[in-house]
């Protein structure tokens, strides 16, 4: 058994990784953090988790990290950097904040308005995208969660990377990417039935989609948006290839077990699970029309977690998590 | 053509009066007004109303009553009895908030913690249910329009009014009911699948309810909660009477243009519009199942105070009104 | 005061278009029919419309012409031609059905399977599109209301026709553009959180939209989809332009009332209405990022319909239609 | 490992016990079986179910039998029947329709309109509601799952079995309960914004429930309501009780697991789990208001189902069931 803590519980993305914890066979929870409880039992805080016997503690980094095999960071970013400092090298650590994704401190620092003040560690971060960093993820000792959207669309473009001339892309997510807390673009009165847009080509995870698709910012038109529903991303790509493709999306997915080649993508085929739903068919003027789906706080989050964390630790990649299959309907 | 004012049009229940007087017939919009506005184009604050020409202004109370044959009044208690104060005997005014419904003083300050600083004032208010009071609100220089949750439950049980025993009521609400604020109980991801009750036989709009029933509190469990969808209220009653029946809500509501006897009452029939819909059936245990809905921003606030002005200019008390029909689908 | 009858009013256009013209101070029904219904009070077959003095009767269509200045035809293409026909020189016609939407017969019959038996009418038929059409609608007997898809893309990318390479339009629409009977993509048990597209560079409306972008089938990709929410249709559209623009959106629409130029478009700022939201912004790539929303049963079918009938008849384009704001939230 | 069997596993409920099983550590699935498929891949037929080994079969009921330890009958009634019979004594079964619920055939008759041919299995059969039959449910080889409405107003009630002057219940249902077949009370335009009641004091789970409840249909309102969400049923009772309670729901339920005592029960707190939410609170007048909650395809279908599973073969009640915690938000 993996002794495991969650470091910063109280978020959505906290509450689902722990959801997930609690259905994966070979783990135990060691300890759930936040700075506001002091071991108040889980079904206290948040009813849903009424019936667990589990507490959430203040507890200090230095203890967590020498009772836990693996320590998940649910933090907002500059607090997880000064986090994952005071952890690494004393357990196995695997951030879910954006502090360790980009390798390169500049463009961190243009995105994220911030000074980026562990250029040394950050070296040594491994980008947690199974699909194609499985070899780096299971040496590592700190794993750096893609973001929802960046992953997402990596997914969907990847095996077009090093190909691509441009790449247009619309994602719509469910209002469980805004967090936890209230506020006027997540009120359910409008939210209930409203499309819109935000961030349009400003968006702090453009930086992750263009490392991987070998591209540049002006290569790239991402439109993010918020859409009447609780969770998933949908997105739907333009690609337009430099050449004729040479590889199918299957082939670079074979030995991707979340990754799924679907004839037509919906958004309600993954929800809660781990799955990211792909289609493709060719387009007019020569572009790719690509769709894809994921839940965003399960493999946009706390489920590729888990996955980076079973790939660390030389378990079954799919171990705990496809036993969770999508809840339908 | 009568000139009307909106003071505190910011919120749900002003904009949905503004929605509401923009069709009316006979009104010219004189004054928005908003503390914090100061001649914005309506559509600089509220994209959905770009197109019309109006703006909101700071303007005061003195200049509004001038140049207004009515002033409705969308503000939070407390507020609202200053302001009605300000403005009384210079211009008709119609209250949205709670500050003039109760006729007792002492219950005013029971259920909202206040006290009431114009009782005078309070003893000329007409309490703006025209179902029962029409005579009195034709002749009214204020009137208190009926807080949501309390009109529907009032028109519902009002048939039996003084030969009730004991009477039940669950009543759930869209999240427009909560106002214009994020909140908890409205963000979004919750919301979006949630029920819940809140302030059971506390909730303030109950004293409105028992007075027209002619019961005691001690007669009635109120139930007031929240449901997943954005507009309206459903009651469920479960009333017992005291004795058989001698007259049927058909009769007494013959003259109440906007209550409907439906076979079955569903939400989705009255929304956007001023209708209120009614079914009864006899129940098991000498119970009468009483059911009801109506629109929480329309007939619940916004279209009954039109309604009310209406009444007192002495016009087709359906003007402007029943020309919107509800938004189905 | 214009007698208007309503042919086929019982799928969600049609009763859609009776809301809009119950609030049209111009207009006085004439016949509402169906076949399924012989005089049958309206509240009897439609609950939401109990207290309204209509009724729905299968009237044969020439008593329906003489009574009727206008007659708006909801039916399902194919039978709308014979209706058509029928009436043809009788009365004005509005029929929104897509018989009559496109000038080329060849182009009617391999889009929608289909002989089109009435060439001649055909080549009478009006395109009603006020956007660019108002002439030809004031002189017009017979008007041909767009597609919704159809409308939102042309309106969106109007302002560049004639100057497109290509363009890629994402469109998702609310449920009720299904119509009214249950069908598995419209069962809310899985459209409740689902967005899935379908049709893909296959859809009906295409020969509308290329044929107003002035380009061809191989310069379009359009992807219309499904989305969780009742009403409206929000479209992303990345434009490659030929050339550098010359004319603004914001010229092109100057006379357009219910056109706005907002600085982001969202859906729930027309649901309701008859206005189209639009926004448009420089890219990455030479791509513009166009984005637009309308409601689909009120601009995307009644609401145009009504538009259009306005400028038949001489009244002024927005009589009974801006009257309706926005139904918000 | 335990060797289970689905028979009909394509309506919601088959595919929810599948999500369940698919979770469970002892269990392994034989065969799925439905009349319409032949060997078909799971995935072929559910997308959502891609990358899941496994298929449907019209296998017979005799390899069936043989091949599993225990099998579920997903069936609808009087279908449900024959199945029963014709596996009976050959393998465990728990038969989720409602043939097997009823003891006394009159009741069913009267209820479901048919007859009941087995009345000698009927008398075998174990109602499978643990909350109070645990024993029997250890020892049975034939267990009749609840139906959702009648299990969560029982487990509500029962504290106050052989105590209840009346009762009265309105109960919610998500758009699941209704079942996979598109109809129009499922029609997303509509449900997507509605509150309906039906079969008001005629809903077939009403003899379950007076049952439990140790009283006589003329003793219980029950009002089975339809809402704007897809998973869950939320019950509001006002329960007049004979005489001053002895027993405390916390003592009745201290050996249920899955019965979790709230101060507020929330809907959202128990969707994708097991568990049942209850509150109790003093009402006016002598009512006693008691609220609760489930998950209608989980507790109120395949989870119980799983739970009765469980208790047949000696496992831990909770085995997983109780790793599937709530899907929040």
């Amino acid at each position: 058994m993996l002794k495991a803590s969650i470091v910063g519980v109280t978020g959505y993305t906290g509450l689902e990784l722990l959801r997930l914890l609690l259905a994966h066979p070979q783990v135990e929870i060691a300890y759930l953090t936040s700075r506001q409880h002091k071991n108040d039992p889980v079904g206290n805080v948040y009813p849903h988790l009424a019936g667990y016997d589990l507490a959430i503690s203040n507890t200090d980094l230095e203890t967590v990290a020498k009772d836990s095999d693996v320590v998940f960071l649910c933090l907002p970013h500059k607090t997880s950097q000064e986090t994952v400092a005071s952890l690494y090298g004393k357990t196995k650590i695997i951030d879910l904040s954006a502090d360790f994704r980009l390798d390169d401190v500049k463009t961190y620092e243009r995105y994220y308005g911030l000074p980026h003040d562990y250029p040394d560690i950050l070296k040594k971060a491994v980008y947690g995208a199974p699909e194609w960093n499985k070899d780096k993820i299971a040496k590592a000792d700190l794993v750096a969660n893609p973001g929802c959207f960046a992953l997402l669309s990596q997914i969907l473009i990847y095996p077009f990377a090093g190909n691509i001339e441009s790449v247009d892309i619309f994602a719509i997510t469910g209002s469980s990417g805004a967090g936890k807390s209230p506020a006027e673009g997540t009120h359910h009165p409008v939210r209930n039935h409203n499309i819109k847009s935000y961030n349009i080509n400003k968006h702090r995870h453009i930086p992750e989609i263009i490392r991987t698709a070998q591209i540049t910012e002006d290569q790239l038109n991402f439109v993010p948006s918020s859409g009447p529903f609780t969770r998933g991303i949908f997105a739907q790509a333009f690609i337009t290839p430099k050449a004729e493709l040479k590889t199918c999306a299957g082939d670079v997915y074979a030995n991707a077990p979340f990754v799924r080649l679907q004839e037509e993508v919906a958004l309600a085929n993954i929800v809660g699970s781990n799955f990211v739903d792909l289609s493709y068919q060719k387009g007019q003027d020569g572009r790719i029309i690509a769709q894809g789906a994921l839940d965003n706080i399960v493999k946009g989050a706390g489920g590729c977690a888990v996955q980076n964390m079973n790939i660390m630790f030389g378990l079954d990649e799919t171990l705990g998590l496809k036993t969770l299959s999508p809840l339908y309907p």
